[in-house]
């Protein structure tokens, strides 16, 4: 496997484009995606109860495993709108007439202002540049065009090898604020022309999500429009997988390594974040303690405070560790902070052990933690993204609608 | 029922005090308090797997019903420390040997930096200068040595008629960071001169808890050293409570008046709050769904946020309902702000209402804002305190050990 250039568009026979239609005042926030030939599709949504109206247009459409393209908007999240599924179904009607292909094979998303009517007179107008402009180069205007706060794009794609055949994997997201552990995250797109079965595909997007996006947490609150969309053209040749053998396994390790890069692109980039942390878990009894020690750890806000004060608080990890849910011995536990600047020792067994305060600022001034968690129980791991809260969070929540 | 003053002594036969013996740098830092008889008691302690040495401690105290001295520090929390049981009992021991009763009766509590090596000498020297400082009025001595990153004294105190008896029931918590719902919360002591049961005290503790300190929320992070715990020495003379009758349910009414009225300090004293955060739940189908949605909604970051920038995001509210746990149809519920400047309802049925934004600005410039929540589906109602999260609780958190 190779890290490759091109983002969504990276796979055979992908085209995209984005532009600014006028939903919000400059930039960017029409997104259009899409596949010359029928795709299998899976995806993941938001578990909150209240769900956007594109979430659920585009629930009813994934039904059948079968999306050909996906239109996308920022600026405004069309979600608690008594017109909220007219807008949405508008939405994907506008993409279907255009690329002459039925409107139910359309997957609808929206990110931005919660509650606000959704105006798609913008859309109207801008279809015909916007389908007129799609590019297999397309990826970064597709990009630019879902992004909310966020300060930098996030691309990434790979390519494989699965029966000789060389095969592509592709995304895109937009992330921030709102990212929430356990549940699909944010906006996410991913193509790629391996020819794969609609039920492997669902297998294969639970499996990476668990690993990557459900281990994402910026500020522990789940969206109301969380989506995570995988396309499969077929258009790279290979056999089709239909079962959980070799060529699933090497496909499988594609879609992770990619969504890996995408989470840990969001992580960076939560709302004010100054610094990366990972939390990497080792030594579990299960996996599932493994998961919810390190989720616990990177929700904390308490620690998450304390990075941004580059303070060696240990102790609030031994307390997000208490209260995370995981069934751990605490008198096992031991904790490292390690980073390019060095590494730092903090707790054996559950108890402190003596160090350098200097030492430890000059570890953490670093921009990238890593928290290191030995729960001494087993041989199971898992690691969780996050990044520090600071005064900016607050600032950029503080008056997010103006 | 009336609300009078005296704080942890308002009950008869309660003495209390509170010294600087050097934990801390200036501030007070080591509390007693006492009750010249025996007294039936109850506690809830954290949740949290990683529980502090004092906790471990006091539940094993605790667990006869009988306690007749509280010993408290602040400064360091004697949690993750290898040599902590030994420390937290050498704490148990002082005031024993001082107050000359038994070792067991004595209950143990500290707050502070997690992880540091708790220095006892302090407390050996100064335990003289505080025994000997008991006094009736030393109800503010006693909660101005609890105190951590707290910036008011928090006391509450009311007086009631069981059988034809007056009543009293009063005390004093710490609060600020680390207060989580659904657990015990802080550190909080409530005495009374009620004679009632081991067995019905800790009913009562546990309704109370459930009503007011488990509905607060401050940062959302659990400590490792929470513990609210009720003493009753029976002097009032009304006769003792041993069944859930009347009497039961006036001095239930007294117990939640006060833990309410010492909650809502507690919210509105957290961490770099400005301003204080009341949901108001009602016509939800079960309690338990009134009270998921509350503590939802006081629990959100974004929410809290926004409440700092005085931005009508009530997206955010209808977003922390549908992830809260509760379960709600999203379609039936109304939502409102509501202050002494005003009061705008911009939801109803799940979906948003026009609204003057100048007229929400004007609302939400009060200090105290009721986010007010009809789930429209039953009878019944919860509510939940927290605050908005602001740039000082990051600075304050930030920094917290130097």
């Amino acid at each position: 496997m190779k890290e490759i250039t091109g983002g969504i568009t990276a796979a055979k026979g992908f085209a995209a484009n984005g532009i600014h239609c006028g939903l919000k005042k400059q930039k960017p926030d029409f997104a259009l995606i899409y596949s010359k030939t029928p795709c299998t599709a899976a995806a993941v949504f938001t578990t909150n109860l209240v769900k956007a109206a594109p979430v659920k247009l585009s629930q009813k459409n994934m039904a059948n495993g079968k999306i050909q393209a996906i239109i996308a908007n920022s600026g405004n999240a069309n979600a608690c709108n008594a017109d909220g599924m007219e807008k949405a179904q508008i939405m994907a009607d506008l993409a279907a007439k255009k690329l002459d292909i039925n409107a139910d094979d359309v997957l609808v998303a929206s990110t931005g202002v919660i509650g606000q009517t959704l105006d798609v007179s913008p859309m109207v107008s801008g279809i015909d540049e916007l389908a007129g402009g799609l590019s297999e180069d397309g990826s970064a205007a597709a990009c630019a065009a879902i992004m909310t706060t966020d300060t930098f794009a996030k691309e990434a794609a790979a390519e494989l090898e699965i029966g000789g055949k060389p095969v592509r994997i592709g995304g895109i997201t937009k992330g921030s604020g709102m990212i929430k552990p356990n549940m699909a995250t944010m906006l996410g797109f991913v193509t790629t022309d391996c020819k794969i079965s609609a039920e492997m595909l669902q297998k294969a997007i639970k499996s990476a999500t668990d690993e990557t996006f459900n281990m994402i947490s910026v500020d522990g609150d789940t969206s109301t429009n969380d989506t995570f969309a995988v396309l499969a053209n077929g258009e790279a040749g290979n056999e089709e997988i239909t079962a959980m053998n070799e060529d699933y396994a090497v496909f499988l390790e594609g879609l992770i390594y990619v969504s890996r890069q995408l989470s840990k692109m969001m992580a960076k980039d939560g709302e004010g974040a100054t610094k990366v942390l990972v939390c990497k878990v080792e030594k579990a009894d299960t996996l599932e303690n493994a998961r919810l020690t390190a989720k616990g750890v990177i929700c904390s806000n308490l620690f998450k405070a304390a990075m941004f004060g580059e303070d060696a608080n240990w102790g609030r990890v031994l307390c997000a560790i208490g209260y995370s849910g995981a069934q751990v011995n605490p008198e096992k536990i031991d904790v490292s902070f390690e980073t390019e600047k060095g590494r730092i020792d903090v707790c054996k067994g559950g108890f402190g052990v003596a160090f350098s305060e200097e030492k430890a600022s000059e570890v953490l001034s670093a921009d990238e933690i890593n928290i290191l968690v030995s729960l001494n129980s087993g041989n199971e791991g898992a690691e969780a993204y996050g990044c520090d809260l600071t005064y900016n969070y607050v600032k950029i929540n503080g008056d997010y609608r103006s």
